[in-house]
């Protein structure tokens, strides 16, 4: 694919990588068709199926962006990577680690039965909602808000800007999502909550429901790549061990019952969330290739119709064939 | 750690690194006492539980070896990733994981009940015993050394030598695990083996009884670094993709109950085995350091005193320490 | 036992009866100590652990008390049949039966793992807390106080007397019990209540602190013994179908994880709750004694001091003597 | 249904009972097109599914028989009340009952989960397979034969005849059930069985094959319906207490996934088999009718045809017609 004879660092060669990105996106968003878009809040069943757009920031500030790049989707299960970071930030990795573990589970991602089985009754790992739901109790705060002002700062440091809520997708996701509650006052009754049931919920249907791009994703993707040192900046937002155990957690359990697939055929960390966003972290590589990005790049895509594990059908499709070409696995 | 006023790639260097892997492969020899040594089978029970060896086999040729590095021992689960590779060169990825599924679970190793809950019954890796008795099924031939000539015949490349199962803990094996009968038993009811049971598990209780030394795991493990081909010879003796799926499955599913923990805080791929030993694969990194192991290497351990989980409780500890103070960790 | 030389339907018979209850309820009050009073709510916590009392009303009109028969208890788990006899009448058996099986399950009573492994999810049976909230929430009524309205007034009919609310363990019950807001939240899911999920619980909390005595479920326990008929007044007060199915569940289902043990051991319907009152139910036998409570009659226990698996341990062994020596079995 | 002015104790009461049961026969004999014939084995396969046949036996000496009455088939899963009631005369109750539970459970009769989930992992009850395979282990005898020779000679003194194992049955039980192999390793492995494998499960794969009529299921109801007493011979067969913990098994457990509705819909212990059998106990019963199997009786169906949960559709259908019409209900 990549040519020998163009040095993709030159501007020829970026244009080249454009090319070369448009191509697929075009060629995979044809694909959405096979994929259904989640339908359990108005928000999301009315987003564009056939939507499908591509954000890759380099280290060393190459971007290619591609397709639907522009539009606004709830960040969903993806914020679960960053509201166990902050936890880890604010309570301690081990702290953290007592409560909830770093286990995958062959089971769904919202089941309680897990839970029910296993002794102790500690959640698998904090990408699956009981996990979630856990540590979203663990934030310092009394409040939501007070819960969630360090994520949000975190997020404006690497951003740029102050994300924002979706308030509709919120308030629906509130009013809707039972099997949450079930969850959560089952985690209560085993003693796994330190916040009020309501109040842990509330910072959870929050943080899932933070309006983002592709490219607010491939940025969160780079800083977690540099082990959690903004490369523009230089300024260190997240301990590197912290940002490690995350990048782990992508890969062995980011992308629901695919998880393992995705490790096999991909094999970078990455998380998937029911809007159809993927956030993907690609740390330096050392490969033959001259590509610039193999010196670590953040990923962000959307295409919101979605596979049966629940990830965007043809998201995960553009990846695989990125990521195979660029040689761009950790294994 | 390593000091940067010393060239590790020096004879000097190599000297300090001798130094350091000396001083931990003692320090930890010491934390043995708290674990216990495999007994169900005489053979295993009869290791010395205070044992603890390393060998580091590096792509450049360097080699560390520290501690009872001469001592041999049955290779046991570790042998699941290598079954599983010749399954795929014989019979191509994707016939093999149309039987075997290539998902993290949540249960144990030896577990029925994920094959009666989940539709379809499909074993969940190759490196549950399901998914490897499966993965013994698909191996070409009608005898159960005809089965296992291929497997021979690659390690014979890698290791240079031609391994030799140890037939008490064969027999003892084959006699005594009524378990992995079960588990037989189930997959030919529901139609998931391809050839006769019993050649089948006599199949796999001779891949796990083969004999190996932690020299032999670092062959593997550095043949497995190199995506396959052989780095004294350039031989290619596992296809790239098939190498990449064995590494990817090691570090999702390699460690037991504990793979998570230990992707979180070691980072590697790596497969342990009840015996004690683990074989630890480090894909080629990127990092500060001018350490020779980072271009890639292979790393076997052997310490057979077991930790609850199951896996060699001083050899985690010891490569813990060395990935975290060489930074090998893939993320 | 029951000498043939004394006619039981006799006064002289009745003393012998009551001397034989009297002597074997102090046996079993001695063993209570083997058990432990329940402690989530202070309520239940603070019983007299040694209490054991029992009365049985035949439906000839032969009364035997014994032991500590005046003391009120909640009537808790044992309002899970009584619930459902109401439901049905309002609503018919078939639609109730749509909602709940009517099946025994293996696992413990406040389990939400059964509803996620079985397909289709619904209920086991109306005597788990998921079924009992499935049940609560079809009853008529837009209220708590309407929807248990009939419920009072079939009490009503069968005692004699209106029961009353315990205020302070009804109070405990709602704000301490988030296994059952966990699993109504389930239901409420999977589309099983319909009706507010807090109305359905306040009523589920509502019926189970309902305050009874021994007296009190021994006339329950004849009405169901004579299918549903009072017996003093003739007057059909719940549909022998629908009593027939309760008095089913009660075998099957109604001791907790000790069901089959007391169906083996003892024979007859019962049903038992939390503070440790059991209803016992024996329709009419056919045996070569005299005894009147042969032509059915209704059996209430109170020992607060439970086994293991929840019921009270004298109260089993106290029934279990009765009705061997008595010849009480179904079976 | 049963006239009032027709004494069903004479002759003319006997004849009017024929009629009405021949006229049932015909009626339900149209509904086994809803059914299917078990396929696993040829010799099942080859069963006319449009058979129906019921044979009732009181203890007064009354028989009705009606439609295909003649037809041999294999007991199946009956025979397990049958090896139960043997192992606990040889070993003794409380010995058998350490050994298997008698609880219900939630799970199919050939579920291996159950075992892996609970604690301890004890069969849950002789009816499932597992518990069964369990029995077969604990009868006296070195062999087979010696171990199933008491069963044969107490089913040659109920029937009158020694019954006789259907060859082909034996031999395709035995050489296609993989599933029971998968449970018999299981249980050798956590210890659950004091005899030879091999022999276990040919000893239970044999008391499976043996050939019975309704008639000879009729009888064997009758005499558990007696307390274990030949009505003709009034020769104690069977303890009286285990044959009490039999029939509670049979209502709790007797009917796969539908037990629970069997006693709620039918209400007498009965135990069915995959090849369309049902043997049926009625005890005696207090009813106000003058019906001759009241006074207690033994019910033999055999139609082939089964239902989603494995039971005879029709046979199901005509016992819960006779049931209520009779009101042969325990409850």
């Amino acid at each position: 694919m990549v040519q020998g004879s163009v040095n993709l660092n030159t501007e020829r060669g970026k244009e080249w990588l454009q090319d070369y990105v448009d191509n697929w996106v075009n060629f995979y968003q044809k694909q959405t068709d096979e994929g259904k878009v989640a339908s359990y809040i108005p928000r999301l069943e009315h987003a564009d199926p056939n939507a499908l757009g591509i954000s890759i920031i380099g280290k060393n500030g190459t971007v290619i962006r591609s397709g639907d790049t522009d539009l606004e989707f709830s960040i969903q299960s993806i914020s679960k990577v960053l509201s166990f970071i902050v936890a880890c930030m604010e309570r301690g990795l081990s702290y953290v680690l007592q409560r909830v573990d770093v286990e995958p589970t062959g089971e769904s991602f919202n089941s309680i039965m897990h839970l029910e089985i296993n002794q102790p009754k500690k959640p698998f790992n904090p990408l699956v909602n009981s996990g979630a739901i856990t540590v979203s109790s663990l934030l310092n705060g009394r409040t939501s808000d007070q819960k969630l002002e360090p994520l949000y700062q975190l997020l404006e440091k690497i951003l740029g800007h102050r994300p924002e809520i979706d308030v509709e997708v919120y308030v629906s996701e509130r009013d809707t999502s039972m099997r949450n509650r079930a969850i959560g006052y089952y985690l209560l009754e085993e003693g796994y909550l330190e916040s009020d049931l309501s109040i842990t919920l509330e910072t959870y249907f929050k943080h899932c429901s933070l309006n983002v791009t592709v490219d607010d994703l491939a940025m969160i993707g780079l800083v977690l790549s540099n082990d959690g040192v903004h490369p523009n900046t230089d300024e260190p937002l997240i301990p590197k061990q912290i940002a490690r155990v995350a990048k782990s957690l992508m890969l062995t359990c980011g992308m629901y019952d695919a998880s393992g697939k995705f490790a096999s055929y991909v094999g970078i960390p990455a998380k998937s969330g029911v809007s159809g966003g993927i956030l993907a972290v690609v740390p330096p590589r050392v490969r033959d290739q001259n590509l610039p990005f193999l010196e670590g790049c953040g990923i962000g895509v959307f295409g919101p119709a979605l596979d049966k594990q629940g990830n965007s059908i043809a998201g995960i499709k553009l990846l695989r064939h990125i990521a195979n070409q660029w040689d761009l696995s950790l294994f």
